[in-house]
């Protein structure tokens, strides 16, 4: 059936600010840095504690959990449709090793707030409605990261996952059977079930709501990428004694290419993301003229045109500079960029605007699991901001309006959705 | 006595080209590696055995040989004089790990070669002259490098050299200790005894000689040279949400400082010797904004005037070059250029032309133990070409005619400055 208005608004004034904000502390415990932040990779002990935390919160709103293969969560509240697919929102409670209290947990949070609201507000839905908590988003301890959302829709990754061996050598398989024996009594949810939607609250990790006084990012999209590995090769020689002009300087070859491309870069509306964040010369003494340099390049732009044509001129650019260097340019990753579905943003825009919030359309920067699921059913994702933009660093902060903000957004468009 | 031109003539054509090759060739097996090169770094076993032949090859010639406290050996052929001061030729055995056969090995068999065009031209000195091999030129096991002849001239470096962690964890008196006991009984030399003169052959390690089709370079001195570290700082940040205009990128600070700094110091007259050799992103991340860079300056140039200058303008630069970054640039040494003795570069000079070999002044870019004997007594080097000026690397080649017209001016120059 589908809901009024009325019923929107009352869901989204049913949400409790300090509940939320009250769950992202005890949580923010399980893993807590001197600093403030929050080390909580996948599967490990502290992970393991916030799986059982969130499993008591939905035994308290009698909801069953399940889990699957991989280890993703799944809370789920009845629909009076049993036969139909469920609406779902969610994100990850694994942080980075030095991460914040709310990259991941707050979209699981604002799931958990969803629930609360819908109860409070003797909301009925059609269909079924789930909380996912994904296992291992971040990818620092097992790679790859958004590795719960894959094996989820692509179940021919499962073994090859399990078999992830970790950065402290423990492999994955080992690190979720020491979950499955904690959490006891447990329903099984089989891999790539399907679902009518899905929507992921998330901290922006950029700056633009807080420059433009906005409270809510209706996400378009998460953009695509190319990713490469340069490599300059140079010669070596005395620093002393070798002239200038007979020199082959790999840093200083890689120094031109870094500006140089800096510059092709450049870009007034300021979509693209250049990055060089590796760059190491070998052999790296400091009276050596060094012969090889090799760096990274991450770079993403969410126009598929755009980006085709700037990441085209990279290595030309680079062979253009490299002097008297040779210079070999791997193109070693590249994803498209995935638009979200128009709907779930018009529901996202129409939920902030009765929640009194003021919200605009951004592209994310950063990859989630929504480009997963968005691949299997219509799915959108809300920002909220965080301070300066920062994430993926212990300093990472929100506030609690803001996030209650954003969990009213959430609650009015999965009820919406699920009807 | 003075030795008149038609002696010196005779000595200088009493160098047997041929013996002096084969003396190379033999050196360079202690050592030799699969590219061609030698690894022989100081007071290896390899090293060791290079010291056991240069000995044996002085009891062939009826000299006595010395070692003192550090390990520098010493092989005296008497004047008539023993009271006098005597005239030292002689470089070193100790290779860099990839090295090759003739940085350091040349001076020293230049030495011997010139030992023997002595007793084949029945020239007797006045002076004492000796040959000498330093300990650990190269530094590359044991650092600081030019140890042997730093110590020779300041005995109260004495104790911390014999104490210093060679990098395979040797401590350098028990390394010295074993090639003691391998020489046997060998006479005891005291640290710091006067000398009449010093002077030492080398290859180039530059190519100028090669360019100008001479074949015999006066050194007029080692240029000096200051070095510096540079530490920029950014800010780290995720490489796909954080806008450009809002971050701060270390690596592209610093590269556009590594290109400024080689604009300030290009020189049409290729005088200056600039090299960023090492340059390492942290925390080295390919989606992480790099938070900072450290990089190495070593800066040379014979100019004294000018390198104040122009090294006075480095940190400046740097400043004004850092954009959003911090930058702080520290010098950690500095050394004045030294000016050879013009008495010595001149009997070199008429040496070379005696021999018939085209020479050229010029200034060497590299240290030398020259460097050091330099402040003890009169002295002055002799280049020859080599290859390419390639030296530090397996690749380094000479020719035997260059060698053997080197080898005549050290026979003819020691010989004048002993009378």
């Amino acid at each position: 059936m589908a809901l009024t208005d009325a019923d929107l608004t009352r869901i989204a004034e049913a949400v409790d600010e300090d509940r939320l904000w009250r769950m992202h502390m005890e949580m923010a415990a399980f893993g807590a840095t001197p600093k403030g932040g929050v080390c909580r990779e996948a599967l490990t002990p502290e992970d393991v504690q916030a799986r059982l935390l969130l499993a008591k919160w939905a035994a308290e709103l009698n909801c069953d959990v399940s889990v699957d293969a991989i280890g993703n969560m799944f809370i789920r509240r009845p629909g009076t449709d049993p036969d139909a697919d469920p609406v779902a929102t969610g994100s990850h409670l694994d942080s980075q090793p030095t991460g914040g209290k709310f990259d991941g947990a707050y979209g699981v949070l604002a799931g958990i707030e969803m629930l609360h609201a819908l109860d409070a507000a003797g909301v009925t839905t059609t269909r079924p409605i789930e909380v996912i908590n994904f296992t291992n988003e971040e990818g620092g301890r097992f790679q790859p990261g958004v590795m719960g959302s894959q094996v989820f829709i692509r179940p021919d990754e499962l073994e090859r996952m399990l078999n992830v061996v970790g950065a402290d050598g423990v492999v994955l398989k080992d690190a979720l059977a020491v979950y499955r024996a904690e959490a006891g009594d447990i329903g099984e949810k089989p891999l790539n079930t399907p679902y009518a939607g899905f929507l992921e609250a998330h901290i922006e990790q950029a700056p633009k709501l807080e420059e433009t006084g906005n409270t809510i990012g209706v996400v378009t999209g998460i953009q695509g990428s190319r990713k490469y590995l340069v490599t300059v090769t140079g010669e070596e020689a005395h620093s002393g004694t070798m002239p200038m002009r007979r020199r082959k300087d790999a840093v200083l070859a890689a120094s031109n290419m870094v500006v140089g491309l800096h510059r092709l870069m450049e870009d007034p509306v300021d979509l693209t993301r250049f990055n060089v964040g590796r760059f190491q010369a070998y052999p790296g003494a400091p009276s050596v003229v060094p012969g090889e340099v090799r760096f990274s390049i991450d770079f993403r732009c969410p126009d598929d045109g755009l980006r085709e044509a700037l990441g085209g001129q990279i290595s030309g650019l680079c062979q253009a500079l490299a002097g008297p260097c040779a210079v070999d340019v791997q193109e070693i990753q590249r994803s498209e960029t995935t638009p979200f579905d128009p709907a779930v943003m018009e529901s996202v825009r129409k939920a902030a605007a009765r929640a009194g919030a003021p919200s605009m359309d951004l592209l994310s920067g950063a990859g989630h699991d929504a480009r997963n699921m968005a691949r299997i059913c219509p799915t959108g994702m809300v920002f909220v901001p965080c301070k300066d933009g920062i994430s993926h660093n212990e300093a990472e902060s929100a506030t609690a309006p803001d996030l209650a903000a954003g969990a009213r957004v959430v609650a009015q468009t999965v009820a919406e959705m699920a009807g």
